[in-house]
């Protein structure tokens, strides 16, 4: 948690008061109090959603949670990457530090996609109602106020064939695979940096997806002759896509 | 798991049998059932450790585990990063995957040193006695059979200002560093790869060890404004590596 994030709608709730609020959720009061060990009198980093970033002086503690006052938020979020990753939903052991990860990372829009090696049970995970919990973790982690946007789609077919056709009119996509001729880095240095990259699920893409992906416009790219655990592969390939 | 290791010593152990050898490690034995499924007569890629890459057939499976026969090893490992990590011994939750992925990354060797943010709970962990597992884990992910060299080093300052200065006699070292005035790929554009990289904890390097580290001729970049988990730092930096 490198900065604390206020709801967006703080103003609004204290017009009275516009340069003093109260922390109450639980996660940040603990960090300021057991990780930053802050005092009164001390400064925060702080931010708003969707709004800017800046500062704030810890002005009482008490039962009601953490009072702030002189707020200042002068700052503008960082610029994200235009970047969309499309990922095949995950195992949801990893899908909390995925969305986390890409959310810091200042990935713009996220798709979890249904794929062959997504089990049909992934998608009854209660983890998949808390994925704005994880996005706020990640904005609070990578020092951000916007949040990517995230689209669930449960079948791959019509995705592929009725959606992904219209973001390709001006974007370009590549798929990571390991069995590609070239790697994502000679691909970059070639046709430069794409808009969207495709990660498979542990075990990769299947063929068929691979094709029908292929058939709409999309390339592939490997990461060398090794392969990644998904979370991995998703941190080295947004790398090589941050200038 | 894309590809089962035999142990270095096989040839040894098998010189009646060369071209087979009975998988006995339980890991080993519950990915082939489970998750490939796989059946007798099926190929299966593997590995020796320290040697080659290749392919086996399963015989026969029994409860003595999963007997290969026509093993051919012919293909050499990837060839590693030149690169050493230097890594503030982290939580011990994280250490696990940390030496997963930087071995099927390819890092050559990594440092795990004592920093003002590593608890000194941390070197008590059990889990460092289990670094030769992480590693086997790592190399079978990414489809290597060579090992990274590892180094324990529990304290910083002996470390920083006795082995460090050797190794920086004939390679670069960066610091990552949120708050340094460039970034990561901007240093790789001017002043070529490192071959080293030095990675906090939780909360960065204090200023008196990027000091230290400074003194003994260590430039400092960051991510850019994004500040990222250890996890996931660790992985950026290294696909902004991959060439």
């Amino acid at each position: 948690m490198n900065c604390l994030l206020l709801p967006k709608d703080w103003q609004i709730n204290n017009k009275a008061d516009i340069d003093k609020a109260v922390i109450t959720n639980k996660e940040q009061v603990t960090h300021v109090q057991q990780v930053l060990k802050a005092q009164i009198g001390d400064t925060l980093k702080i931010g708003q959603q969707e709004g800017k970033l800046g500062t704030a002086i810890i002005q009482k503690i008490d039962a009601d949670g953490i009072h702030l006052s002189s707020i200042c938020l002068t700052d503008p979020p960082p610029v994200k990457l235009d970047l969309t990753v499309i990922l095949a939903l995950p195992r949801p052991k990893v899908l909390r530090r995925l969305i986390m990860d890409m959310t810091a990372i200042g990935v713009s829009r996220i798709v979890l996609l249904n794929s062959a090696r997504s089990q049909k049970s992934y998608w009854q995970s209660p983890l998949l109602d808390r994925l704005d919990e994880f996005v706020f973790e990640g904005l609070q982690q990578g020092v951000d106020t916007i949040a990517p946007t995230i689209l669930l789609r449960k079948r791959f077919k019509p995705f592929v064939e009725d959606e992904l056709p219209q973001w390709l009119s001006n974007q370009t996509a590549v798929i990571a695979h390991p069995s590609a001729p070239q790697s994502f880095v000679q691909y970059i240095k070639n046709q430069d940096q794409p808009q969207i990259i495709c990660i498979g699920a542990e075990g990769g893409w299947v063929d068929y997806e691979i094709e029908l992906m292929q058939a709409q416009g999309c390339m592939t790219a490997s990461l060398g002759k090794r392969i990644l655990r998904t979370e991995a592969a998703v941190n080295v390939l947004c790398g090589q896509l941050i200038s």
